[in-house]
This record gives C-alpha cells, sequence and structure tokens, in this order.
C-alpha cells in the first residue's frame, strides 16, 4: 500500500505543481449557469456536486488534489453529505488525491470512529487525507495516527493557521512540561514532527502533514527547518492575502514537501475581472492554471 | 425566541437531574436484541437509529438532555448521518434538548456555514447545541456564537477536556498579550467567559458555555469561579472515572450552571453484573435513573 504522502511527492513532480484546489461551494457565489434551480438543501446539494465536479475537470491537468470543505456540504444536512461522497468519488476516479478539510477533532474511540469513517479509499467518505484539530492533545492525535498508517491515509494537523485570530493563543509562549517556552503552534509542531519522523514513507515524509497560513511566512520558514519530516498544506494564498512568494519557504530545497491550497480564487475565478466574458470553467481553468504557474515561478517546485 | 441555556435551566429544574445521556452507539457494544441484521453501513445505521430511539425513550424521565456523538454516526457515511438526524429528531419529539457532539472549528464563513447548518431547529441537522473546537482562536467563534444567538441555540467550547492527554497542551502556562500567565485552558475559559457575559439570558448564563472534565476536580472549581455565566458541560463522569462527587463543583449555588454528561456507563448499562438479566431497556433506565440520584446527592442539584 502506498503512503499518502508519497502518491503526493509522485503527483506533485508529475505535474510539477503543488497546486490544492479547495472545493468551497456557496450557493450564493456559483455560475450563473450552476445556480440550484430552488433553495432547498437537495436542490443545493446537486448544483454543489456539479459545480464540483466541473471544476476537478477545469483543473485536473494542474492540481496536485483538491481539498473539499467539509462544512458547506455538512450545512445542507443529508443531501449536502452525499454530494459530498460524490464528489470525493468522482475526483479519485479522475485520479485527483482529496483532502478532507474536516477540522476534525476526538479522544480516544471517537477519534478512531472518524478516522475510520472518514480516510481510507474503502471508508464510506473515502478521503486521501484529513484535516485534523490538536487542541484535545497527544492521545487525541494517536488514534488517528494509528488508522491513518493502517490505511495508507495521510493527515494535515492544524499548527499554525492563515486567519488572524490564531495568533491567539497559536502564538503565545507557552511553557513545555520539559521547561522549554516557545510559541503554542511550536510545541505543537514539534509533537508533529515527531509523529512523522517515526512513520517516513519512501519520499522522507511521514504520515502526519501540518497546516500552516501562508499569511506568515516568517513561521512558515521556521517551522519547515523544525519539522523536517512534516509535510505542509499552506492556505491563505490567493484570496486569502498570501502571495505565492509567501508559500517559498514551507518547501525542501527539492521542491516537495509542501502543496499551496487556494479556493475562491480558482473556483469563484468567472468574478474576476481579468476573466469576464469567458466560460466560468474556462476563466476556472485558467486561474488554476495561473495559480499552478505562479507557484513554479516563486517557489522551489519550480525545480521539479 | 428561548435562549438554549434558559431551556435547559428550565428542564434541570423541572426533572431536577442535570444528566446528559451519551448517545455513543457502537456496532460491537449494542445489546444482542439490537445488533444489525448484516454488518452493512446500512444496516448498522438502522441498528444506532433503534437502539439511540430507545435510549431516549428509556432515559427521558431523568436525563436534562442527550449528546449524540457525530463521529460513531459519520463513521457510517451518509446513512450513518441520515440516521444521526432522526435520531436528534427524536429526541425532539420527546421534548429533550440535544447538544450535538462533533466538536467541529473553522473560520470565518466555514465556521458560519457549520454552526448554520448544525444548531437552530430549523437547520437540516436540527442541534440544539453544539461542542466546538477553540484551537483556531477568537475570530473562529464568533461567527459560531453569532449564528447561536440569532437562533437561540447554545454552544459548548472545549476549554478543559477530561482525556489525560488533554493536559499536554492545556494545562501548560502561556503568556498572553496582555501578559497574563496562567494555564492555556484558562486562557480559553476566559475568553469563553468573556463571550458569555455579553449574552446573557434570563437565567444568568450566556450562550457560550465550556466543557470542562469531571476528571479534574480542582480546575473545575477554578474554572467555576472564573466563569459565573458560563454553564458548564461536564464529561468522564462513570465509565471514564470521574464521581458524582467529582463534578459537584462545576454548579453553582443554586444547583444550575452545570449538566454532566454520561455515555457508556448508562447506554451499555445491560453489560453491568449489577443489571444482569434485566431486559436491556431496563438497564439504561435503571442506570440513568442512578447517575441522576447520584447526582443528587452528590451536588447542589440535589437542592432543585
Amino acid at each position: 500500500m502506498t503512503q499518502f504522502f508519497d502518491q503526493l511527492a509522485a503527483v506533485v513532480r508529475a505535474k510539477r505543481s503543488p497546486l490544492v484546489v479547495g472545493l468551497d461551494p456557496r450557493a450564493d457565489q456559483l455560475p450563473h449557469a450552476m445556480a440550484p434551480s430552488a433553495s432547498t438543501p437537495a436542490d443545493t446539494a446537486s448544483a454543489y456536486r456539479e459545480f464540483c465536479c466541473e471544476v476537478v475537470d477545469a483543473t485536473v491537468g494542474c492540481a496536485a488534489a483538491a481539498k473539499p470543505q467539509a462544512a458547506f456540504f455538512e450545512e445542507l444536512g443529508p443531501p449536502g453529505v452525499v454530494a459530498l461522497v460524490e464528489v470525493i468519488r468522482y475526483c479519485q476516479a479522475k485520479n485527483l488525491l482529496v483532502i478532507l478539510d474536516a477540522k476534525r477533532g476526538d479522544i480516544g474511540t471517537t477519534a478512531e470512529a472518524y478516522a475510520r469513517g472518514l480516510v481510507g479509499r474503502h471508508s464510506p467518505w473515502g478521503g486521501d487525507a484529513l484535516t485534523v484539530n490538536p487542541y484535545l492533545g497527544d492521545d487525541s492525535l494517536a488514534p488517528f495516527v494509528s488508522v491513518a498508517q493502517e490505511r495508507g491515509a495521510g493527515l494535515f494537523v492544524l499548527v499554525k493557521t492563515s486567519n488572524p485570530g490564531g495568533k491567539l493563543w497559536q502564538d503565545r509562549p507557552l511553557e513545555a512540561e520539559s521547561g522549554v517556552k516557545a510559541p503554542l503552534y511550536r510545541h505543537v509542531g514539534e509533537h508533529v514532527e515527531h509523529l512523522s519522523r517515526n512513520t517516513r514513507g519512501a519520499c522522507g515524509y511521514g504520515v502526519v502533514g501540518a497546516v500552516v497560513g501562508a499569511t506568515y511566512p516568517q513561521q512558515l520558514a521556521e517551522l519547515r527547518a523544525a519539522m523536517p519530516h512534516t509535510w505542509f498544506l499552506i492556505p491563505g494564498f490567493g484570496a486569502q492575502g498570501g502571495s505565492a512568494a509567501d508559500t517559498a519557504a514551507g518547501f525542501d530545497p527539492q521542491g516537495l514537501g509542501a502543496v499551496v491550497n487556494s479556493s475562491r480564487g480558482v473556483i469563484f475565478a468567472h468574478k474576476r475581472p481579468e476573466f469576464a466574458g469567458l466560460p466560468w470553467q474556462e476563466a476556472v481553468h485558467r486561474a488554476a492554471e495561473e495559480a499552478a504557474e505562479q507557484l513554479r515561478a516563486s517557489t522551489p517546485a519550480g525545480k521539479l
């Protein structure tokens, strides 16, 4: 069984692109042609499914993975969840890896239930990787790691998030039991690195990745140095304000070790003035190609 | 529109019980008569639905609320999610408040999507309250608070969790921007109290509650004093090792301000030697009555 990060490394190399397309459908932002015919959850869910599948078709050539955001599907109740599963299956039918952005976190058998349900191609959801929240501590991460290892799936633990409020606790100095004082995100990062060092695949990265925002390039560089076996998922590129150059420090010298997410800037490209008048799928396609090209030009991924 | 915590206070008074029954179905723990007929997700989901509804019938007399654990339903994929929605509806048809234990957390419009989807009786899931993870910071909690206020729903933010590993970061001293140094859980608690003080209902408690484990009675007392407008959800009672007396410090002097969850000790009571030979529903009923009675005997809730 090939480990998720080995698969991801192979895809990033093959496509020369670390771009992740964030599938964050919103009823009020969809292109006119994709708007739900009625406002029932079932109609909206059906519109989300069609929209996301067309986004996948338009971006599969230059995207290393898709990252569906569970919240927008869950918001619609059961029909939304069914649509999410269908979108995941569609991505995989197109050989696109799926990072399910659900930010789950719980303890013991409950954490295990999330992991078993959400990741592994034979699980009902079928995500290839999952985002996980570390607030509940080390024993809350352990069951996710066991299940991910067993199934060749990947995890991305929230370490340093891209939102301004993330700093309230993540950036503040915390004194660990060892006496070491460092920002909370750094302690979480060290723990994640410890988990990854012990589960390295052929590509040199372990099963536990980290979410580190593009909006804080200095911390990104610091964490890259401190976490050599941890693959980064970098949100905050594009609409959230981070530039391609801001993500450069997240990569290793070979151009691996990081993927960069763009959601709104790509999937709602029909709203961008420079793409006015194009069919919306073409706008999405060009926005994704442009994002991938920016990442090649400004990061070590260009060397691949 | 009555605020969730005002409703909860009224129910706790009326039933003289702060007991929350945790609906954590597990296929391998169900009573023999409830075991799924096959091992497909749809069969298991159907068994979970029937089992949980019978647990509700057996405990509604002495439970203030039910707390379905989303993970066990999500593990089954879409059929599990449909069963979860049905269980929530069933609770509400029996006038039982529902705390959806999903520990969600995200930023901006994504957080808003979770909140809109999961809480509010007219939302597709229809939870009355939701558990929320604070790692992403203040701007990640704000959208949950707005939606909860708008809908009269409640939140319970993870502050000090009941698992041993929770201490890894939650218990360590963190220096806030103000210069104040305190355990991380205490800072999170202060922020939650700030949110609750500003959203107080008739019962004196605000829309943002806190999860504080029974397994740490000293911190429970400390947080009760520091968070006078924050209702506590106390897990860890029963199977996790906390006694009824351990939860006492979580209540206010009137016997309000806290509810106490028991999951396995109640719902899988058929496995307890003292209930051997009883129909499983009767075992559940007696276990819930016993738990409520222990809470009345050992906490200020007995004065109600």
